[in-house]
């Protein structure tokens, strides 16, 4: 179905506008197809295990799933089936929302509220919030351990990307990054710094959703690298826009309480640069993002599509 | 004739005597072996992060390593390259230690003392320790998603033993028994109940770890069988021991308090069925999952030995 579904972006890339009304049917559909194969992987187990049901709440509360959408998109950029990557995609949200989960908890950065809802520890307690994030990282690998293909080509793929998620979110990529932020809640830090703090925090698992994408349309090194330039360039960008949206966004929209990186004092784009500086250098991260797009036909319409949203979004 | 005439007892326990001292060369050897190749795997970055330091200290506080020597035995008894399981052997310890980081927090069972040493949050701080655990995880997932060897058979294999831990260490294994050890404290369960939950929790990933050795000796489905079944009864001897060692061990030897099963209202072996019935019970697993290896000639000797070992530990 979805690889049936018409690109309808590629006359009207230039009308941001039209894009936008676009995209929100693209990423409507994708998140339906995303949502529905995600509570299949969840379903079919015990109801009435506690774990079951946290892990269930976490995912099922509304996030934009736009890390499994750049993996999706990324395929389609490179021509792959877009469906074969839609394990792959489910088991990266479930990696990030393991990491919100454990992100939330009262011992890191203690957030009540999360897409609107309770958070985990809230909603249920500690203890099942701990091991609903534990469970979601694990079944993401129990997920990309699968596979129906067993020609070597598909199996060296699985490999791959489980290793490249693995290093992502790990303690070189996404933990570290976690960590960094905590160790640096209070104390000024450069912009530099602060840069590099989120290329791991949010940017290494976003990089790797496009990296997979490309893995299974078979991308080449240039290709690759672009597709990577791409990805560092729009998760920076969406770190900047979500940063600028704790300071100036509509709590109500985003789903949660506003004002809180400055109450704790958190390193922000708008806290070392100012608001406007901040929005011209996300804009700027975008162009470059759009630019390192260059050598890819039509077929990558919804990834650029998907770099003007993360700085016109409001939410 | 004359062998007919000796004390059949006598000959037994000799054996099972020299056997002893031949397994603590075995551990001594293998878990030497083990540790370096964990190091190895910690080594290589970056040697200032605060999540490494805490991953480390975890793991090097000197476990016995009976999951990975498991996995390694059971290579061995199917005439497998012991070596070649040794990077899914470290594996496999990085998600036993992740586990007992998350279970010593707080929220969980609230212990500040293992193996001898402060526990990971006591030592650091919780959120590290949350982040620690969490990177164990990972890493292990990343160990098992790399290989050397291209051909479709290790490609195959991989990512059979990625699946085989995802499943043991995930909702439907150890986090799920670890739940239920939380949500049944205080409230009395029967010996049927008890059984199954730590069959989750502690049986689930150490009859992995068989079967992960196992997968490199390409065993047959009826071997694989037997395997299952004597990691499985002793699995549940080596629980039923812990449990033991909980009420009457020395505290020095252990590392670790004890009676604290009973201040915490923790249903038990000893607890359900008494000090001597529990004892008689863990030999009784200890003798079936001996039975079970008689198909196997004498590669298998290392198992037999980690089968008695278990019950004649003192810490």
């Amino acid at each position: 179905m979805i690889q049936c579904l018409k690109n309808p972006l590629t006359q009207t890339s230039h009308k941001t506008f039209d894009a936008m009304i676009d995209l929100k049917q693209y990423l409507q559909t994708y998140q339906e197809t995303i949502n529905n194969k995600i509570l299949e992987f969840l379903n079919s187990d015990d109801h009435s295990s506690r774990v079951v049901q946290a892990m269930r709440y976490s995912i099922s509360a509304g996030g934009k799933r736009i890390r499994p959408i750049l993996a999706l998109a990324a395929a389609e950029a490179t021509h792959a089936p877009v469906l074969d990557v839609l394990p792959a995609a489910c088991a990266i949200e479930m990696i990030h929302t393991y990491s919100l989960i454990h992100d939330d908890l009262p011992a890191m950065d203690d957030d009540t509220l999360r897409r609107g809802k309770p958070t985990s520890h809230i909603q249920y307690d500690e203890a099942t919030a701990i091991l609903a994030g534990d469970a979601l990282l694990t079944l993401a690998f129990e997920i990309l351990s699968s596979t129906e293909d067993p020609t070597r080509e598909s199996l060296s793929r699985h490999l791959k990307v489980m290793h490249v998620l693995a290093r992502a979110a790990g303690y070189q990529g996404m933990i570290q990054g976690q960590m960094q932020d905590i160790r640096t809640e209070g104390n000024k830090i450069d912009l530099e710094t602060l840069i590099a703090m989120h290329s791991l925090k949010t940017g290494a698992l976003i990089e790797s959703a496009v990296v997979v994408g490309a893995l299974f349309g078979n991308a080449n090194p240039k290709k690759m690298q672009a597709l990577r330039s791409y990805a560092r360039q729009i998760g920076l960008a969406f770190q900047v826009i979500d940063d600028i949206l704790n300071v100036s966004g509509d709590p109500e929209e985003l789903g949660k309480a506003v004002g809180t990186d400055l109450n704790r004092g958190k390193n922000t784009f708008p806290g070392l640069m100012g608001m406007a500086e901040a929005r011209a250098f996300a804009e700027d991260l975008v162009q470059t993002a759009l630019k390192a797009l260059e050598p890819f036909d039509n077929k990558a319409d919804p990834l650029r599509s998907i770099a003007r949203y993360i700085i016109e979004r409001n939410k």
